[in-house]
This record gives structure tokens, C-alpha cells and sequence, in this order.
């Protein structure tokens, strides 16, 4: 008992320290780029030695890697529960809200929008990292709003041929302006709640509308 | 009369100098980002002196912005056009799906995508020029399709309480994965026509479904 409990807390110190190295390299992949960020800085932010850093993550490559998958798993987590959520939901227009609010939080986050931007200024000459970003953080959501609208569809509370393109339709209504509004004018320019929560109410409202079903008996 | 045609001549001969020095720079522009090009750079791409570039644009950031404010102009061309053909239409979708095919093309065009990876990758040092393609480009588009849809409500054939945000939603809709996909994967990985046509033909009955006005006597 005393070996698993002294495995389980080196366990959490080990994590801790993965995650403090996760957070500090961010901030200085961000302000530096992949190409201007070294190790030594990395390890001078995070407060840990260049070792370290090696024996978690290897290399640079390996760290940035990691930042990706790390970013990519947290938007992906709630998706396990809203699709249960959506198995019990009554009406449309709450269950969209409750999935658009989860993606939409997840996403406009700023440091989820600061990756972005990293990526998207990296891609051209780290193509595999910006594939990497792509599919395990913007095609796992797509495919997870897909599969809760299917869960909805199965459910008679929306008519959806598609769910790829449905995906598509409700997270391009509500992310397009937000993103892009941080993406050109800075972070400091995204939209308060006041103006996410009309964008989501509005978008869910029209996303209801073009998918909802025919009424019964026509 | 000659010396009208000689003014004229002269105008032509200046407008292609201009041209040829925006593309030049443009290309030198996206392969070292804003802070990595200097104006000796550029005038060896557009075989000029750099005395010339400083008679057209003063500086490197009088250059910067005539870049911006050329693709603004260039997206923004077809809309006068576009608004005149929404005052004749008689059918909601064919009418959408023309307006859908000109900003998707516009805006899917390789050099504005590379234009727009540039501003993002640059908009934190550069907040000024982030804004200024926000406005001269995003804004600008998004009020016209705007206006384009108040004309198709006006004529019965949509149902538009808000044309700035169904705008955003037709924008949105047709525009965030393509767009994304080429900002992370790499332009070669953009939509060809087959895949852009199925996005816009689903993207328009969507939004059109979404935006129908209520059955005449309900």
C-alpha cells in the first residue's frame, strides 16, 4: 500500500512538472516561433534543467509535438459528455446550444487561439506539425459535432443527411467571425460574452432551422 | 489630343509599375514576413531601383498597406456587380449559390489565402495592419454580402432580421474549413472544384432552408 501510494504521488509530480514545461514552452513558442525558440529558453521558463526537458520530451520537435496533442486532448474532452447529453435531450434548440457553448468556449480560448496563430505562421515550413494540429484538433471536433448531430438526428429532433457537412455548417456560423476577428485584430478584439452568447444563440437558432425535420404526416 | 493620349500612355505605363512592384513584393513579403524584407529585397524582385518603390509608396509600410488595400479592392470588386443581380432575381438558391461562388472563389484565391496567413502570422507586432485588412478585406466583404441578402428579403425571396449576422452565417458556413484546411495543411491541400462546388451547393441549400420566408397565409 505504501509502494502504490509513493508510485501514485511520484506519478502526479511527474505529470505537474510535464505540465509546467507544457505551459512555459507555449508562452515562448508563442513569442518566438518555432524557429527562434531554443531549449535553453524553454527550460529558463519553465524553471527546470535542459535535461529535463529531454528526458520528457526528447526534442523541440518532441515538446511542440506534445503541445499540440496536449491542446488538441483538452478541447476533445468534453465531447464524451455532450454526446451522452445529446442521447437524453428532448428538444433541438437546447442541445445544439449546449454543444455550440462547450465547442465555442473550447475554442475561442485564448490559448487555443494563440496555438492558431503559431500554426498557422509555422505550417509552411513545418507542414507536419500544422497535419498534426489539423487532425488531432480541428477534424477530431468535426467529427465529434458530427457525431453528437447524428445523435440528435437519430433522436427525430433534426434531419441530418450529412453530419460532415452539418459539422461544418454550425461550427463555421459561429467560429468564422470570433476566430478571425482574434486571428487580424488581436486577442483583445475578440468578442465578450455578451456578443458569444447573441453569436450562439443566433447561429444555433438558423442552424435549427435549416436542418430541422419535416413535420410529421407531410 | 496627343498630348491626352501621351497622359494617357503615361498613366497605363505608371498603373503597370505599380502592379508589377505590389506582386514582386507580395512574393518577397510571404516568403520572409514583414520584418525579414527590406525594400533592396523587393526592388530586385520587381527590377526596379529602390528609388522607384519610395516614389510609388513612400516605405516599406506604405507598400505593406497598398498590398492590403489592392486585395481589399480586388475582393471587393464583383460585389456592385452581384448587388445588381440579387435586384433581378426571382429564386432564392441561384441567387445565393451566385453570390456563394463569387466570395468563394474571391477568398479561396491562393494569393489572398497567402496574403491572410501573412497578416495573422504578423497582426501581433503589426496590430495597425491586422486592422487595416480587417477592414479594407473581412468587414468590407461581409457588409456587402450583407447587403446582398437585405436585397433578396426585400424581394420575398429570403427572410433576413439581421443581414449582418446571416452574413456571418453564409460566410461562415462556406468558408471555415476550406480556409482553415489551407492555413494549416498547406495550400496544395485546398479544396479542388469538385470538393468547393459540393461545399457550396450544401452550403446554400442550408442557409437558404435556414433563411426561407414562413408559407404565404401562416
Amino acid at each position: 500500500m505504501q509502494a502504490d501510494s509513493a508510485i501514485e504521488s511520484a506519478a502526479r509530480r511527474s505529470s505537474a512538472k510535464r505540465k509546467q514545461i507544457l505551459d512555459a514552452a507555449l508562452a515562448v513558442f508563442v513569442a518566438h516561433g518555432y524557429v527562434g525558440t531554443s531549449t535553453d529558453q524553454i527550460a529558463a521558463a519553465a524553471s527546470v534543467s535542459k535535461q529535463t526537458i529531454y528526458k520528457y520530451f526528447s526534442d523541440k520537435n518532441g515538446l511542440f509535438t506534445a503541445i499540440i496533442t496536449d491542446v488538441g486532448d483538452r478541447i476533445h474532452n468534453p465531447f464524451d459528455e455532450l454526446c451522452l447529453a445529446m442521447g437524453t435531450a428532448s428538444e433541438a434548440v437546447p442541445a445544439v446550444k449546449l454543444l455550440a457553448e462547450e465547442f465555442t468556449a473550447s475554442i475561442m480560448n485564448p490559448r487555443v487561439q494563440e496555438i492558431r496563430r503559431l500554426m498557422i505562421a509555422e505550417a509552411p515550413r513545418f507542414p507536419e506539425l500544422g497535419r498534426l494540429y489539423w487532425q488531432r484538433g480541428f477534424e477530431r471536433v468535426l467529427g465529434s459535432v458530427a457525431a453528437c448531430l447524428e445523435v440528435l438526428d437519430g433522436r427525430g429532433l433534426l434531419s441530418i443527411a450529412h453530419p460532415d457537412m452539418a459539422a461544418q455548417h454550425l461550427t463555421g456560423m459561429l467560429l468564422w467571425i470570433p476566430s478571425n476577428r482574434v486571428m487580424f485584430c488581436g486577442p483583445e478584439q475578440a468578442p465578450g460574452t455578451a456578443e458569444l452568447s447573441t453569436i450562439i444563440d443566433q447561429g444555433v437558432a438558423a442552424f435549427v432551422s435549416a436542418y430541422r425535420p419535416e413535420p410529421r404526416g407531410q
